[in-house]
């Protein structure tokens, strides 16, 4: 940890801030520059409340030399992680489709959807059985029930399960989902990442609306830090003063993820945009720019032909794309 | 809800549309401009999925006439709810001092800053036993014991408290809590939202980081919708490019909230500047722009005196603020 | 346009609202709601302002229905518009790679960089001579000189030059270039985009860090309107919180620009983030999201091997990466 | 300056790194951690590239300890600067009502605005002449005709004028104005800057709508160090993700730019907020922020009634307003 101090700070209050920070275990150099003197903290500082320092009256900033994530942090883990999802394998060169309505409505849907999805290439199914709402008066999902008929299209398919929790007290009924969802809004449920770390099973967790790399990463840590491993990150979108599309995705954290972490980079186009033909060419993006897999969100209506704009693209416009994902895989890999 | 269509769009496709919204309920006034035609849906249009709509081939855009919150809606509510809190009124022309540390770390800690600023002052003691941290290696509060430390200051000065909840599972700890505090990260952490629908006791909800106005008032309906209307909104900084204060203190929230809403208003400029000597300039301002109260860090280090420039104002610098905060209210109420 | 008014408007009101806009030559259509009146503008409503409406102390919201740019405008210009610059062609299917140094620095180091972007298959060649800085002392540019050294560059490569414009009063030196960049900052300095709707020669105008893309669109049609359509847009990033990069890259904005707009579109990946290692994943990215274009910096110091990481790509770097653009955009074409 | 290495750097590529960096003039301390190697460069770092070195291969992050600008740097003027427009002085405890229509539009209209407000209190009298509009079909001011009127104005008032200047060509007209206005728009116009180093009048600068405060600064020392050191410097609302209000006035920015600079800090609740009736409020929360003065639109038109309530105030509310204002500003000085 670097602390910059300010000019004309006395010598005595220097002194007494360093004999503050030794107290603390920390080695410290000091630097005079021309018109600022800093000190350099040598030792484990992940205890020190850079907020504080930064606070205090005789400082000017503060800068923290080593990331305060470790478990998640490629520096110590240099080797790509790869997640199994029992035959499928995530990251490290290892590309996923992960595909399937928002919401699960009823078996005939789920089953219809999880075929066709499969038949395009998809080796992951995601449907929602519990779902967070912004308002109180809208439909919330068709929870435990909704899970049993995601099985059914499990048993039907072979595809591997993707579905949110969104609350601790849920979690026995997810024993038999194959991987848990975060969502963004629950990104800092800290007790809820913390429970996490003791399933046995990979955990999808979205990047919320505002939130930095770095956070999402700390998100992580706290799955990881409490005994579970095998947590793959996912760009959605985040939110600025443009309003053309709900989100915007960000996709240069595609890259600056992989830097930073080991962890897969799973990319979500459906949410990111809200807008289905947009998904396409942001979900070919993605693929280029580097993500390990994609969620995707398809919808099987054949009753209701004007849902055909919705956010969710028809099988068949979701088998198109896969086999253009699948070429810029090829291009790019 | 109004539904603008594109230009172009042939009379079968039009005349399609209008039969599948006249089957939710709906009555349908059609307007044709030179270039666009125009839909007006009457009726009860809570149940029409809005992006499902925009995103029709056929549908330019959408607007939804009334606004989907009802309970904490001023529209039904015209005049100011005032919530009450023991013996102290909040909202409606009553104005309240929230004071105390972040984390209560100590009977002594908590019960020298609880006196001194209810000399100051302040009606309401605050203090955190759980604590959300971004880092997992992080101090996370004193949980149940600090809410005991809590109960001993307000046994000594007769100050209600407000503490902050994370975790539905924590909630019969809070049941001798005077007022429940929602933190931004769990502003829409819908479970526990509906679960204080069923609690006796005022709610302190904070916005969350990112959240538009919008928002805010849907996740007080929860609570609302769920049984509980006491319910105050708090204003505590939202996340933009600007980067020399930890978030960017949006005040013209505070009169438009006003306008929306009959609930209390409730400013936080501790968490939105994250910069101690920030505080009394930004406190000053919220009480002139119209608050209903302030929540302010105040924390007691007489041995550390290196703690004086942190985010938390010291007894005495709180009780100099709170003399002008009350000028500043004599003059614009 | 469409009027929403309040609810319990008085009759007496509306009718004196009524007048007025018909009094601006407009046709009203009244729609009564349950709870709300809704009025819809029929005829030229370009001349009434809409902030002032919405202002009224009667109306709720106000939408606009018809977007304010007609010229660049995809409704009235179905077909994708081709800007050629020599032989060079963009848009439309045709697919063109800009690159060069940021800044022009001498003869030798625009030449060299020269020659090799054109060997690896760029079409146009870029280099700043005048360049906008964020403080008054760092270098701004050759200037003039920099000009006649990007023609001795283009008469050894027979690559079209594109260079930033600042300040009207430069326009009689860049005669002789061939496409005009209006930079970042200048999107919005209305004199001198009106002041390029008389040049004839293609203008390439970038989206400013807080510019929506209808405010983007509207620069577009200063220029237009004042008689120069040959106008290209650029996506170069957008200012958020995300601070892990410079800027946020906009992707979804390339398929959104295409639905609303006929000009071509170019993305800018070295400026939107800034740092050289993820100009190709976004370069590549852009590519497969439909962009007609890239701009890329390419930099040849062969003596300070220390900069060797800068926002710059080497020429080595640039031609495997337009390896890889092409061959994805062969894929998603 | 300080630079952070990445863990692992060989000392083969340190030495050449500080090698270079002493070859720009520079001395170096090393500070070997744990963990990480962090350099201090101390001497003249002005015209090191923070963006080149922070990309090389080998560096992990850097910080520039001393701010890049002077001038405008409280540091270095640790007073607080007066700026005198004829009799009123602004800064250093002097507050200041700036108030005025939008957009002149007649001599009746801006004497009578001119009057009322002066009788309200207001010190100087603002008037857009030159307009800067996003759309090229809107108004965009009478221009040199505007001026002559708001000379007239001053004639039969003795209020000072403030008006903005869109465009360098058009300094000679602005010759016999009291204070030129830079609108955000232009607050990176950096040869407009360099030009008023050589006016001999005070400059309103305006901060730009997705600048930081740092930039801001960058951009009023571009006209300091250009030899006019008479600048006041405009808070008047970011944009953000938040769309109840045009912009998100940041108050915080009041107390900050305090800290940062000696220049005076003025706001303008009207532009930032873009609804008249948030511009009380947010007025007085200015003033009690610690702003040295407001800039807020007012305007006259007892023909059209509907006008009540659009952006501007009526002089009978600003009259209101300012008593209060003058209160608020009685309590915090």
């Amino acid at each position: 940890m670097i602390v910059v101090l300010k000019h004309g700070v006395s010598a005595e209050k220097v002194s007494q801030l360093i004999a503050w920070l030794e107290a603390l275990g920390l080695r410290i150099h000091i630097s005079n520059g021309e018109f600022q003197t800093v000190l350099g903290l040598v030792g484990d500082t992940s205890s020190v409340d850079i907020d504080l320092v930064e606070s205090l009256e005789m400082v000017d900033s503060v800068k923290r030399v080593t990331e305060p994530f470790k478990m998640c942090n490629r520096k110590f883990h240099p080797e790509s992680m790869v997640v199994e999802v029992g035959d499928v394998k995530i990251g490290a060169g290892n590309f996923v489709m992960i595909a399937g309505p928002c919401s699960v409505e009823s078996e005939e849907q789920i089953v219809t959807v999880a075929k066709a999805v499969k038949a395009a290439g998809a080796s992951l199914m995601r449907g929602g059985a519990f779902k967070p709402r912004t308002s109180p008066y809208d439909f919330a999902g068709l929870k435990a029930e909704g899970l049993e008929l995601l099985k059914i299209a499990r048993q039907e398919t072979g595809l591997p399960i993707v579905t949110e929790l969104m609350n601790i007290n849920d979690l026995p009924l997810f024993e038999d989902v194959d991987v848990i969802q975060i969502g963004a809004r629950n990104m800092q449920n800290f007790d809820l990442l913390r429970e996490l770390g003791h399933v046995n099973k990979p955990v999808l967790l979205k990047r919320g609306l505002a939130n930095t790399l770095k956070e999402l990463l700390m998100s992580a840590e706290y799955i990881m830090a409490s005994g579970n491993e095998r947590v793959m990150l996912c760009e959605r979108g985040i939110r600025t003063f443009s309003d053309y599309t709900r989100n915007t995705l960000d996709l240069s954290a595609v890259p600056m993820l992989h830097e930073l972490t080991h962890l897969p980079i799973i990319v979500d186009p459906s949410h990111a945009t809200g807008i289905a033909r947009l998904v396409p060419p942001m979900a070919l993006a993605a693929t280029a720019g580097g993500a390990d897999g994609l969620i995707i969100e398809v919808h099987n209506d054949p009753i209701h032909a004007l849902c055909d704009g919705a956010q969710s693209l028809r099988p068949e416009e979701f088998a198109e794309l896969a086999k253009k994902v699948f070429a810029v895989r090829e291009v790019v890999q």
